[in-house]
């Protein structure tokens, strides 16, 4: 009997779960589906269909590429947090509504196969420098921009998680000490200012000014339909109001990335989430901005670049920490 | 003949230079010696000085110890950054004028021992971290304040340098994206608030209120002579005007130390430099503040301490770093 060689990743989101089967060499990804979240059905059936659609997956790539169940080694899941990923607990998930939920063993035992848990952002950094924009790096940082903004640490070439398994919270590193407030508690986080909501928040605080803009058609005139993916959209149309809230963005990263920088010292910054949506419009004035703010020796080695893994880095990087986390337990 | 079983340790700061020697199991310090660091004599002259102080320390070390030359195993040497470790040489020293110094190779040459070199801030954090306030944890953040502010990473168990060795400049990190402006031409820096010289000008700026202080009388009326000890003696002396500008720095400190605390989820914080001896008038506010602004979870692990090595620490980091960079050069 060959060594099982296939791999399954799991990225369960406070929008979407997402499900991928993988080689352990990392050189394509099969039978990828995305469903859902459903916060309202309870973790035992958000459980349940994580396994249905982990067994889908395992049928189509088994179909696909003429292997047997037995290629397949294990499960690794990416959730959010915070959660412990000795015992595989997630311990709070304030989107989900969960506790102290067992996550990790209840898959496994489900589907009879070994299973490793970690943080989403750490699983998105983690696959796109496995086999993304990071690949290939020592020192990277991950920045996923969405709902709220997640970070993921590679140092000397390994995932960091720090004392508790905390670490990488970059979204919860202010950059005004007496700025918004944000929902963690804290003044003046980045989060406040450029996750998905806030960008919208802006975008309507702007449009108060009475400026002429696209953004009230685009949605009928009711303001608080304004997303930032609305945002993106307005400023492609070149409009003057929408174009100024994603420069703000740019800004706002660009101060907070050059701290990481100034930190880290990292060959690269790789920002996913939709955000990317808005391209060079907002690319171009963050790495000036990084530019203008961090040290040159700290510039001059650091790309800033979208992920190249938009929707499946999750699920790779789940892959990843399955097998990092195999490894450190054979050492240890 | 027995294996050579002591290190000697270099300090070279913007105000002193400290020399000293350990047992390599870093039980006592030997022969401390400290000269003033005169910038204007040269990069040769201030290498002289230094090979003298360490051939004196030997000699003390002989004579009190019972032990021979022989038994001097080499030389860590803390400098100010930016420098190339691989290379022992210090590339730009603003305070000192040096350029592209190659510090390692004459100290090593004029004493015979082999020398390692890295930088004097993660010197400091990696000496609280070998035998200080940082012992016996595996991530440990440092932050040397004086003239400017330094920091030192010990993640998982090992000094982090980043990708070209500049990673930890965790005085400038921006707390204020609009803030004063830095020297390093950031702005909002940490530095440009907390640093001796900041705290002194916010003295400056809190007396032109026309507040009654001590602070005048203390420098007989000449304001350009307050320094930050002079408010930390006027502080303890329970003046109004300088526990202000304590409790600021404690605000400003405590911010950035929050973010430090959901970047890195450390287990210890430690703290070094003139600034400490504001004691609890600091140290307590300032644990308030991280406790208001950081995740609860990297809270409940992390201490916020004063250094014990004052003086001294690093001295014992650059003989730690000694340590490390030969088991690196053996594995390597």
């Amino acid at each position: 009997m060959s060594h099982p060689s296939y791999l399954l990743g799991v990225d369960l989101g406070g929008t979407n779960i997402v499900v991928g089967a993988m080689p352990t060499d990392g050189s394509a990804m099969y039978a990828v589906r995305t469903e859902p979240t459903r916060a309202d059905e309870g973790a035992d059936a958000v459980t349940a269909r994580i396994v249905r659609m982990v067994e889908e997956t395992i049928a189509e790539t088994i179909a696909e590429r003429g292997i047997t169940r037995a290629d397949f080694a294990g499960v690794g899941i990416g959730a959010p947090g915070p959660l412990d990923r000795d015992t595989g607990v997630v311990l709070i998930t304030p989107n989900l509504g969960w506790t102290n939920y067992p996550l990790r063993d209840r898959v496994s035992d489900a589907l009879g196969l070994p299973a490793a848990l970690d943080n989403d952002a750490n699983c998105a950094t983690l696959g796109e420098w496995w086999i993304g924009a990071a690949r290939g790096t020592r020192h990277a940082i991950g920045l996923t921009i969405g709902t709220g903004i997640g970070g993921g640490l590679i140092l000397d070439g390994a995932l960091y998680h720090g004392a508790s398994g905390i670490a990488g919270e970059l979204g919860h590193t202010s950059i005004d000490a007496n700025g918004r407030r944000c929902k963690c508690g804290n003044y003046g986080c980045l989060e406040a200012y450029a996750s998905g909501p806030a960008i919208a928040v802006r975008a309507r605080e702007a449009l108060e000014g009475g400026e002429t803009s696209l953004l009230p058609s685009m949605v009928d005139g009711d303001l608080e339909r304004i997303t930032a993916q609305t945002v993106y959209d307005a400023s492609e149309h070149g409009d003057a109001v929408a174009r100024g809230v994603v420069r703000d963005t740019a800004q706002f990263l660009g101060t907070g990335i050059a701290n990481l920088l100034n930190i880290f010292n990292p060959e690269v910054v790789v920002i996913a989430g939709g955000v990317t949506q808005a391209g060079d419009a907002l690319f171009e004035p963050l790495r000036a901005e990084v530019r203008r703010r961090a040290f040159r020796p700290a510039v001059n080695v650091c790309r800033i670049v979208p992920g190249t893994l938009p929707g499946t880095a999750g699920v790779a990087g789940a892959i990843a920490t399955f097998t990092a986390q195999q490894q450190a337990s054979t050492r240890a």
